[in-house]
């Protein structure tokens, strides 16, 4: 991502004015909807006649979300991108403009802020969003990440929705992330010694989102999230407010490649990764089982596989099977308050 | 702003979850334009059609920008819902939506969160504006508050626009803010001790936004901004871009209410505070001269005073006078990287 040598002045050399020179290089060529971006009082859209307006914001705090030697600026910045992208796509909406809120050291490297422009731009670029403007400012400690996504849309996909006897299916495999994290914190760095767990680095460090997919999905679905939260929570996140539940085939659920690996290694269960990891960035969605041929249809033309794993049930809770049987699952939810910091405090397994 | 008995449970106590709940109920009941508020994976908007978007946002970092024994967590609210407000006004628009990402400690009180969405949810809805969405999340230091906000609107006023000759107007008075802080640093604590300072530190603690005014200001004005980085800074971003100066009249600088007791008090030049002084939230606004007349009616029928302080020259720089006779003033900008922490290191005086 480095196309020049690393700036090695601080932060309190070139100001703020410095840092918004900076983001406004890395933005690049304003286009539409895009009026006004960096460098006034607010940016001014266009919004296309008839769509709605999708808003969202994710923060990441470094210590919790992140650490400086786990993960390169671009990476950060790629994945500020990237989980508020995720977001916009779990709606089934079309990213449009971002704006980053970063707070900063004084002591921090220029170099360091280069990178991570270029990671965030990168990502943002590479789903048609541009950086349209934010705020940079002087922390006391850690650095501070808050990025929000605007896109737009005609039909949108809520997380209510799903109808009992609908189809459950997921875009990708799971368990990455969180084994990614489980073997950061083993001392596993990025981009790995062993080639096969360097998918599940990546998984963490800097996760995909689905936006593409989710422009098939959203015609679809009765009802759409994101694995932000982990499957688990997610399952539950499109039933229980309805007072409906799920049954979940576990053997149906796509594995990430080197979950195998890493479980062995580090001792643990990979199907509660698969369960209850959070960061993932995959979609679930709940669909009619006579639609799910065509959907299928659809997301393999543009070369999309699509999982279903299970269905929606009437009755609540979710209820897990293997080989037609039910299982006991024991729910392990992680919190940020409840745990405090969530690098020290990845998902129980 | 307290209803209920102050809740002293601890936020790992109620969970992210409950967090959610509390702005939910914060934000009260959703309205047009907002299709889908806090709850989703993102929120939903309907922008009124053939108007343009604004969007903008501001961080707020503990330590740096406010400090819990300074502020009421109410007033933190409410300050990070009025500096977003002010630069939607200063572009002319009208906010309709705002999400808030909030990093808290685990340890924090819960009352103290119920008191910071009651405080921006109030300055918020006082303003047509509804909470729609957000981001919570742990903190391993510091609170930080990032709060975005969207408006629409159909005209808009840039920094960039003014022209040589242009009388540059004030929407009210100024230095109260910086005052305020020099008076909090020297130990004064808000309500005060002393009424006549009272608004002093009303305007670093709580300011106002010029919502109203700038719906009139963005037919009449060429160029408008906000003073949130002070009046130099901002009569520079009016001119400088394009080449041009301004030629201001000190006598003229509405003075804030209190301005001189405190400077007595502290020992410092009231005019510095009224030059330099950031957190300020009056709009400055370039106006062609034949339109003035015309403006000062538009918003004295709405009961809101205008200030004519100089104008635009077409020779570069700031050039102040007193009694006709042009003044010797030393820049004191503050940055927030330069100086590493706000609070801290006031602008110089």
């Amino acid at each position: 991502m480095r196309q020049r040598p690393m700036d090695e002045r601080l932060l309190s050399e070139i100001g703020e004015p410095g840092v918004i020179d900076r983001a406004r290089r890395a933005a690049g060529r304003r286009r539409a909807p895009l009026i006004l971006g960096i460098g006034d009082d607010a940016a001014l859209i266009s919004p296309p006649p008839g769509k709605m307006l999708s808003l969202t914001c994710d923060m990441m705090i470094e210590g919790v979300h992140f650490r400086r030697d786990w993960s390169e600026a671009g990476q950060v910045g790629s994945k500020a991108a990237a989980v508020n992208l995720s977001d916009i796509a779990a709606m089934g909406g079309t990213p449009a403009v971002a704006l980053v809120s970063l707070a900063a050291p004084a002591d921090l490297a220029v170099g360091w802020i280069d990178e991570f422009f270029a990671g965030l731009t990168t990502e943002l670029l590479a789903f048609g969003c541009q950086l349209a403007g934010g705020d940079t400012v002087g922390s006391p400690g850690p650095i501070v990440v808050d990025v929000t996504v605007a896109g737009f849309q005609e039909t949108a996909a809520r997380r209510q929705g799903a109808r009992p006897g609908d189809v459950l299916v997921l875009t990708g495999p799971v368990g990455g992330a969180a084994a990614g994290l489980a073997l950061l914190e083993a001392g596993e760095r990025w981009p790995g010694s062993d080639a096969r767990v360097h998918g599940l680095l990546a998984a963490q460090l800097m996760p995909h989102p689905r936006v593409a997919e989710s422009q098939v999905l959203v015609s679809y679905a009765h009802a759409m999230t994101d694995l932000s939260d982990g499957l688990s929570t997610s399952l539950e996140l499109l039933t229980r407010p309805k007072g409906l539940g799920a049954r979940i085939d576990q053997e149906q659920i796509p594995m990430h490649p080197g979950l195998g690996v890493a479980a062995e290694r580090l001792q643990r269960d990979p199907e509660d990764w698969m369960r209850e990891g959070g960061e993932e960035y995959e979609l679930l969605a709940a669909v009619a089982p006579r639609r799910v041929p065509a959907l299928w249809r659809a997301l393999q033309r543009q070369g999309y596989p699509i999982y279903p794993i299970g269905e929606v049930t009437s009755e609540p809770g979710l209820h897990w099977r293997r080989q037609g049987k039910e299982i006991r699952v024991e729910r392990g939810a992680f919190d940020h308050f409840d745990l405090g910091r969530q690098l020290e405090h990845p998902p129980r397994s």
